[in-house]
């Protein structure tokens, strides 16, 4: 795992990839304490960063092995990815999510032209059905966050966060990244040590789920007690992988860690402010800007906006905020 | 009025205006019927594509007259569209709005930096109170439509997306523009004239108050009966401007008229699919290629969506529609 990787990554993205904006406005600023630098990954392709791993997990594989197909385990944002980068490219993709899953999740999923299989969550185990299906087809499993090639995706982010950080004259900065596996905020980690090494990442999560911060702190990799019963799902997972640990440990900051209360208060901001869609999950980095500004230094901070794929129920709990 | 006015204002504005991107979604292609490319405007500085002109304007000046300041009457997209060019130019700006404004959008005018100068609607002249304050101050009125640099400036948004489109392969389509006094509309039809002639504008308004679509038709400037009453505020008004008019005459095909119902609909489909705010009036033209479908030709179109400066209200009335 190099920067070699995420370069090449990037050239096979080009072209296919949103270069998403860096977003600010004052009004944040003021909240902030300092300048704020929003990188709206919820503008990517499929509303979040997850395309770009996506696209770069299928577009290394082999012609042949690629043809075939790609499966992934999700029923969220990584599944959307892969489903959407895969159809991209032509090639089918199979996605297991469990039978209880949102309709609407479903649907999108399909729509993005994947093969859903539903499995039972309490009788069936995914892995069984993956593999299962993998063999009998010969798919290639696509692994949200524990891939090297998912991980240079991502870092394709950090790339263009350097660029866009020197365009406007930002060369030391936090850049506050929304964890749950690892793979955007060691992605990106690895693209700023070699681009911009002014730039060092943080890590944000939700209180309560905070894996990644107690195993920074601790030095070994720490479990959550669950994997759910917050609104930040998207970001949530049992623990930092055995890739993209060792990569936070090596580059990034200690992390950063916001209620979900502060992030609902988030989303109506970056609503009324910056006019994009945050989901719970890709508010948290900048729901660290606004809230933790104490545990942060410097005069810019960047966050990562990663992703925006919330329903109306919860973005109006979002903005009812406001009032 | 021409290219070179608007190729030099995108020269003034470089480093200054956010490039915004052309988004798409393959579910809003669907309900579309075609390909529709989405010219995220709200995600300009300030919200609304109004940076532009009021850039363009400002940097227009002579250093003198600029140093005195500029006034401007309005409560909306414009004003803050002034406030922030005078404020990164460094001078000062005085925005005339009515003293029952919402108190939130007086101190957003304020926190752009401008002062702001209320005056009652029933028993004062705002003409009659800028006349005076800028006599006694050298403030250069910056008009909100009918005025060659403020056209040049919005024209910048025409020369990006004569660039987006080229670079996805788009040489013919139509270019729905949200319409009110037809600065952007005229500005954008000058820059695709001369830079991507295979792409036609088509004005997007509001029902009832649809006097530029009247005016097309008739050959002469129509007027609205009322210039209040829609959800649409930002871009009504009385009538076409005397030099936005001929320019739309010459150049751009039948107006296109969307209900309010269609926009608040339109705004869930960008906040579901695109994960973007956009404010009613910003809408129309995305409206329009959802719902006057049959009224558009070709496989692609292009679609402003030009603002989002939206209360919390508002909004929830327009996710309510995606129950």
């Amino acid at each position: 795992m190099n920067i070699e990787m995420i370069r090449a990554a990037a050239t096979r993205l080009e072209g296919h990839v949103r270069r998403t904006p860096l977003l600010n406005s004052p009004f944040i600023d003021e909240i902030a304490g300092r300048r704020v630098w929003v990188k709206a990954e919820c503008l990517q392709h499929t509303g979040s960063f997850k395309f770009r791993g996506g696209w770069a997990a299928l577009s290394a594989l082999e012609p042949k092995v690629r043809q075939r197909g790609v499966i992934a385990f999700s029923s969220g944002n990584h599944a959307q990815g892969v489903a959407c980068a895969a159809k991209m490219h032509g090639v089918p993709s199979v996605i297991v999510m469990p039978s209880d899953s949102p309709a609407l999740k479903i649907a999108n999923t399909r729509a993005y032209g994947a093969e859903v299989v539903l499995y039972d969550r309490d009788s069936e185990s995914r892995e069984e059905i993956g593999a299962r299906i993998s063999e009998e087809r010969g798919l290639t499993l696509v692994k949200p966050f524990d891939e090297p090639q998912v991980i240079a995706g991502q870092g394709t982010c950090g790339l263009e966060i350097a660029e866009q950080a020197a365009a406007q004259g930002v060369t030391q900065a936090e850049v506050i990244v929304c964890c749950g596996g690892g793979g955007l905020t060691s992605g990106i980690a690895l693209a700023l040590e070699a681009e911009a090494s002014g730039l060092r990442v943080r890590p944000a999560e939700p209180e309560g789920f905070d894996d990644v911060a107690r195993s920074l702190r601790s030095g070994k990799i720490e479990q959550n007690a669950r994997t759910s019963g917050n609104i930040c799902d998207a970001i949530i997972s049992r623990q930092p992988g055995d890739l993209t640990f060792p990569i936070m440990q090596r580059l990034v900051g200690p992390g950063l860690v916001v209620t979900e209360d502060e992030v609902l208060q988030t989303m109506a901001h970056a609503f009324n402010r910056l006019k994009i869609v945050a989901e719970p999950g890709g508010a948290a980095a900048l729901a660290a800007a606004l809230f933790r500004k104490e545990e942060i230094e410097g005069d810019h901070v960047i966050v990562t906006v990663s992703g925006g794929n919330v329903d109306a129920a919860m973005f109006a709990r979002a903005l009812a905020t406001l009032d």
